[in-house]
């Protein structure tokens, strides 16, 4: 299978790729594949090079990766897994601190270190990368550059870690999709399925609210309720269309073919102008792999 | 009065604030202060050196304002006005076309342009400004550089408009927020009333919902629809405790003071960890200006 995430190497999508692998049948046949954007990951199932994408969701400090819940609404996909991933960002550089004049990472790793920055380099210029390791393979470049970005990175670039735990909160933890083109779903699942049981579940749906019924995302919420599903996330996202009109992403605890989710997402059909459904995955458990 | 703006001037927050100050009373006795970045905006609001503020929340493209929805659960301050702008991002720089190197914006510019970006100016540098009009700016001095701005920001800095309306989709709007310090609302709202009587008002809370309560959302929207309390917006934020902790911003027509408001707002207070009311303002109403 290849497995595609964004690079270069030293990612949080590959350390994400990687703990949601192990344990997982044939962990050690699997290969990944390197892509500039998270956008290019999406696009690289359709094309069929790749069998199964990794992409970021959602980060505790700065929220919703938009060009992920845009690419789920719009491409053909499926989700068969999500992982969590401790996100400690690190200032990387091959220059001294006080050198610093360009600081670059990707737009989510620096709002996740705003406050940081503004402390400690308010004015220096900030530039944006289509990943944390990219911005420390472009670090490398010039003593006068650094990059916000993992321990791992810094080691594959051989960048000195200035200074460590950057990010504006302690705590930091990044949720990842593990996503399939959706025509092969029940193939790819078969043969990389987990070799202990899995058995708590959860699924994603995506659903459009018009402007015109306030009320819709009430009604939503009642059939969860009444059949006493647990939500553990609801995202709104603009439809793009115009401001007010909302796309929700819902995500709740179940399985797709679990009696009571069956009848809330047959009610909710009725209710929206649209429902995806990107499917039921094994809930993620936290372990000793993911600190 | 002094206004607080995202400067330097030509950004879309200038925009935002003269289209707000049209038609109010002594409309042209305010001046605008123009600030590096938004959180800097807030800030001097709580240094006593500007009255107002106006503040981009969110956007039609790439949704909400990060900084703006933390900031306002964090500084104690109301909104006292709303105004919605017509965003139409233009490429522009002092170079041609074909010698760009570097593209600078505000990351909400640089996000709302991503498929653009993609399509014709793949592997080029792109650097984050702290507002599109900072960018603009800083495109003067070399040929090779292009922002991405506002048609009154080339016109401002003197640069050529390469190619017009470069956002991914036609449709595009900002929706600002007018915020004073809390203790002064009363003073300034009597100073700055609006000539003609503004009858349709909005209100704006916070809730902090914690992962312990997944019905507590539900129990909200029920308070709200059971009052024939129509929701205009609901926006999830991370509280940047852990991954599953939310922060709910929620928009309804209403003013503070009716019964049905007051009485929801009397009912939720007891079902969440937190609600901070950031106050009732008048709705705002499309007109020949806005587009």
């Amino acid at each position: 299978m290849n497995i595609g995430v964004l690079g270069p190497k030293g990612s949080y999508s590959e350390k994400a790729a990687k703990q949601w692998l192990a344990g997982r049948n044939n962990e050690n046949d699997h290969s990944l594949e390197y892509f500039d954007d998270i956008q290019d990951v999406f696009s690289s199932l359709s094309s069929d090079s790749v069998d199964i994408g990794v992409v970021p969701l959602e980060n505790s400090i700065e929220g919703s990766v938009g060009v992920s819940l845009d690419m789920l609404l719009e491409k053909d996909v499926a989700v068969i897994g999500e992982t969590v991933v401790t996100i400690e960002h690190c200032l990387l550089s091959r220059g001294k601190k006080e050198d610093i004049k360009i600081i670059l990472s990707h737009p989510q790793g620096l709002a996740q270190c705003r406050q940081f920055l503004k402390e400690h380099f308010e004015g220096v210029e900030l530039r944006t990368t289509g990943s944390t390791s990219h911005a420390a393979k472009l670090a490398t470049e010039f003593p006068e550059m650094a990059a916000i970005a993992s321990k791992e990175a810094a080691r594959m670039y051989g960048l000195d870690i200035l200074i460590p735990n950057v990010q504006d909160r302690r705590q930091n933890h990044t949720r990842f999709f593990v996503i399939v083109p959706s025509e092969k779903k029940e193939h790819i699942e078969s043969i990389i399925h987990a070799n202990s049981e899995e058995h708590e579940y959860k699924t994603s749906i995506i659903v459009y609210l018009d402007r015109d019924r306030p009320g819709a995302l009430y009604e939503i919420l009642a059939e969860f309720a009444q059949k006493s599903i647990n939500l553990t996330r609801i995202e709104s996202r603009p439809s793009k269309e115009a401001l007010g009109d909302y796309v929700f992403y819902i995500d709740f605890e179940g399985y797709i073919n679990d009696a009571n989710i069956k009848g809330a997402i047959y009610n909710i059909e009725s209710k929206v102008g649209m429902l995806k459904m990107l499917g039921s995955y094994p809930k993620f458990i936290p372990g000793p792999t993911s600190n």
